[in-house]
């Protein structure tokens, strides 16, 4: 008999989510940054009823955000680093991306009726609401920061940033990627480009970094704005908002701004070329179908064509952390 | 530096449930199980938008929940099975598990007030609530038979049925876990205990067994009625309800039940007996303390000691299917 059990894996997959969103919630990481504690102390200094509390905790240890020795609970390294409330620089709780519940529904109203979510009729109108208001696009900012981490953090280390002095994020949110690099590169500036609502987020950001120094911010439309000029641009989870024509015309204004022997840096959620193994990378395109209409996601080789079209010469792929992977394209 | 990866599959998980579910509630498995289709058909067939339909049916391929093939899609033999409505015998779409979206808010409120969902003090309440209409009764069966298909698979290949003519399984809900085993073993007949509120569904699904013949239903409450009598007594997912009392009181009974040589056998998500692998038993555990305020779930070691307790001299523990292991005490 067929074994119910890769269907049970996903049932169940959202309740993992769902329990980590309650620790968060409960400040349990923000409370162990400060000491470990027992199951009784963190009862106690959380606030969690006593009945339930060792089921909690154990099932974060056994979720791997925990680890308990001794009795006594801590986090693990990524839970320090990440859910920690009290380090604002790489701080990742307070994401919205696992928290729009509603999600299912919508996107079964978009794959019915082709009508996406708000009335968006493409990334324009978006935009448009996400930076209607200085709270939704600091929201909007702390998702991009937690959907780009994994891949700031691979590409700060795989890029080749020694044989470049600038940098210029076309896209750049709070400015996670340049961040995450220029720690690591101390020879290194960079531009965050981005609409002007982008700035106080940015400049919050880079400041916990203590990079204000090194990382300045460009106001622009990269549609009707020429990009700035740098050895090195970014485009990280930019592409995948737009049409086929609005990746090209993106490309092509790269092109343009690098000088000879420049990079084109693009990072996303790439589907893998047969389309049968980067789940995320399919379900991200499918939240671009419900929220910026003529966007998707796509495949290394569709963007190394479209790399061939803007008259980009010498092209990589390659995987980097999780799901995520880059594009390496020189002028 | 440290990758937020593990965090960010954390965060991933419920957008890969909430996929799955939008194709249940699109139909797409059961319009697949009638033939295979291009995207295109099933565009057309099932009503979704053709903008999106290919990175749709592209994600299920990657989520491992349907197979394609010079561009058609059919559905993999889980899907086929379990996720097929026209199969009522086997279908899981309709489980309540995956949707209950807003257990996350849930679950953080019983930790801070130690106060249950809807107001329950015990397992009495739960059922109540439950049994209440014969709508929610049928859901809550439904619920079980997805929460009990792998192991009632496993149990019907791995336990010596052989040795037995007859099994009852107390709170036996629609009968999933006899229904699985009497298929595969057609020397066997069982009885269904449980309140009386569960005879149609029960007798709905044993009927689409084709196995009415063989299994009975016997209404009863195991806290106040004697247990039906069998060679095998079956406790599947019901001691976890209850407090170390009631769990004893029905380990008590079963053995009184039992003849000389019979078999308890008890299936449920048992938490690893350091408390450190199985994060579903430990979510269960949680769940159980937001629905049935006392229940808890266990581990095998402490099963061990209340079976040694209750009479029982010959115990193994074994794991099953996925998260879920069973125990066998001999009389």
């Amino acid at each position: 008999m067929t074994s119910p059990q890769p269907i049970s894996d996903l049932f169940w997959a959202h309740w993992k989510t769902k329990t980590m969103l309650s620790a968060i919630a409960l400040g349990v990481f923000t409370e162990l940054a400060k000491e470990p504690l027992s199951a009784a102390e963190a009862a106690n200094r959380l606030r969690i009823t006593p009945a339930a509390v060792t089921d909690f905790l154990d099932a974060l240890v056994a979720l791997g955000l925990l680890d308990r020795a001794d009795g006594r609970y801590t986090n693990v390294p990524e839970s320090a680093e990440y859910l920690d409330a009290n380090k604002p620089a790489t701080y990742l709780g307070d994401s919205y991306l696992a928290q729009c519940s509603g999600w299912a529904d919508d996107l079964t109203n978009v794959l019915r009726t082709g009508e996406a979510l708000r009335g968006a009729r493409d990334g324009q109108d978006f935009y448009q609401a996400v930076y209607d208001s200085a709270e939704s696009t600091r929201a909007f900012q702390r998702d991009m920061t937690a959907l780009s981490m994994g891949s700031a953090l691979a590409i700060a280390e795989r890029f080749p940033w020694q044989q470049y002095r600038t940098l210029a994020d076309i896209g750049c949110a709070e400015g996670a990627l340049a961040g995450q690099v220029l720690r690591q590169h101390p020879h290194l500036t960079a531009i965050g480009f981005d609409l002007p609502q982008a700035r106080p987020g940015f400049e919050a950001y880079t400041r916990n970094l203590g990079l204000a120094d090194r990382m300045a911010f460009q106001p622009g439309d990269f549609f009707r704005d020429p990009l700035p000029s740098a050895d090195v641009l970014v485009l990280g989870h930019v592409l995948h908002n737009w049409g086929r024509e609005e990746k090209l015309q993106l490309l092509r204004k790269a092109h343009q701004a690098l000088p000879q022997g420049g990079a084109l840096l693009i990072y996303e959620t790439l589907i893998d070329d047969d389309r049968r193994r980067n789940a995320l990378g399919l379900i991200l395109s499918l939240m671009m179908h419900a929220e910026v209409p003529g966007g998707y996601d796509y495949t290394g080789a569709e963007c190394r064509a479209w790399l061939a079209e803007a008259g980009f010469c010498k092209v990589r792929v390659e995987e980097l952390d999780g799901p995520e992977s880059m594009i390496v394209a020189i002028k």
